[in-house]
């Protein structure tokens, strides 16, 4: 069994990023520069842009946060993106989810303009992607694309079910491994809620991409031997032994599961880790996009 | 087993638009406006374009066939596109395809003002469909979409087997069926050249809907007894004895497949007549979206 380490990966990907910030520099170009829209005071919004923040100054971007009261208004926020989309000197924002309840999310997300939505949420963008163009890739399916293809892990011709038919990971990651190239060619089932016979489904997969937030839905007699497992889950699960009163769990139950399988990811480690070094990744595109 | 029978519902379709084009001329509204490009002469072309043309005038909307030479340059054609973006008494155009050669498809594709994009081929109306936004989905898929419905086909926790993933089929069908909504939330495997083992993943399925355009791939040992069948392939296959030269054959091998589908489409009279009614919908939907 080997661990998909996604701290391991996504600081290589980070260190290869800053070596092409510093050539760059060198060659005297306009470093990427990223803002992040934060409405509110919501506290793992805060520290989520606050990490994202601080790995553009690793890796030697320029970075921008843009911090609004918890009482703007849809119009002034809709001002603010206008500005965004104007300023030819920011490459790539996003805008921090969740917004306040008294501002339409769809909206927000339908008036940034394509061309610098780096979290690749605008359906021009998914567009793009289905559709095999260049495009800014949502951060979880592109990182897990990174983790697959780094371990070279074997998709080709392989079954893959994915458990979750989110917009932003389980259609995505199910498109992206289906299409040609890297970690692709896959033949690609979507699972949800309303599947019948999941087990049955998941015990011939020869990889499994859990995206559903129950944790440890996936137990060792829902894996076939030599399987690949990816796990998105990330729940919070209260633990009184535990100092902070909680505990991380996926949606995979990792020590059964871990001795059957052929490749794994942890959880916390694994595809979360990987999201942020994926945010710099389409900054980078952003900013090739934008000269 | 029963036929969906793509010819009768597409005039049923056809007839709820006259319908619906009746009731907005009586209100004094004015009726929808389609317009189609075609470029040079290529006469399988020249007879769809003839086609759509005058399904629009049966159902009473107002058509504009623009023909170009074959020697137009894409330059030409951009203009005549940004004419078309512009001109607000047109709700609606498709460029036929294919171009010729010496024209940029997708440089075309993407100039097509999403708005009026008919035909569902530009990505920002894919991706609009992909997140179950209001979008113009593309003909065929949306066929297969409406036939289904309109026969109550079991699909909800069903699983379905898509052999195929182009554009402007596999993909788009495999997201709209495992979407919410009728004639969605089945399980949606997409299976294409490189799958392993074919027939036995079509062996499991309620479902299979082919689009591999190879006459007569599916045979009656890759399919589950009761298993509702959805043929899209159309290949002229030569054949002496026709005084046409060649016969038409779709991707099943249809008499032996029947005997133990519960539900199965013909070829021709299946999902093919079911293309220009969905065109008149987006149509419809046009005119509302430039109101």
């Amino acid at each position: 069994m080997e661990l998909l380490d996604g701290k391991k990966t996504a600081n290589a990907i980070k260190e290869e990023i800053k070596a092409q910030v510093t050539a760059m520099q060198s060659r005297g170009d306009r470093v990427p520069h990223l803002a992040a829209v934060l409405v509110g005071n919501d506290g793992a919004s805060l520290t989520y842009v606050g990490s994202k923040v601080r790995s553009c100054e690793y890796v030697g971007f320029e970075s921008t946060l843009i911090q609004l009261d918890e009482t703007t208004t849809e119009t002034q926020l809709l001002t603010q993106i206008d500005q965004l989309n104007a300023d030819a000197s920011i490459d790539g924002y996003i805008v921090q989810l969740p917004l306040p309840k008294h501002i339409d999310e769809e909206k927000i997300l339908l008036a940034i303009d394509p061309k610098k939505d780096v979290d690749g949420f605008h359906p021009a963008n998914f567009g793009r992607m289905a559709l095999e163009l260049e495009a800014f890739i949502p951060a979880t399916p592109f990182g897990i694309m990174q983790l697959l293809e780094r371990y070279a892990v074997p998709t080709s011709g392989k079954h893959c079910v994915v458990v979750g038919r989110s917009h932003i990971v389980g259609r995505p990651i199910s498109i992206l491994m289906s299409q040609k190239g890297p970690a692709g060619n896959a033949t690609v089932t979507v699972a949800h809620s309303r599947t019948e016979n999941l087990a049955e489904l998941t015990r011939q997969a020869d990889i499994v991409v859990m995206a559903l937030g129950i944790p440890e839905y996936l137990t060792a007699d829902m894996v076939k031997e030599g399987a690949a497992i990816i796990d998105v889950g990330i729940t919070r699960v209260a633990d009184s032994n535990h100092p902070k009163g909680y505990v991380i769990r996926g949606d995979v139950a990792f020590d059964e599961v871990a001795k059957k399988a052929s490749y794994i990811t942890p959880v916390p480690g694994g595809v979360g880790p990987m999201t942020i070094a994926m945010l710099l990744q389409n900054t980078l595109l952003a900013r090739k996009w934008n000269s």
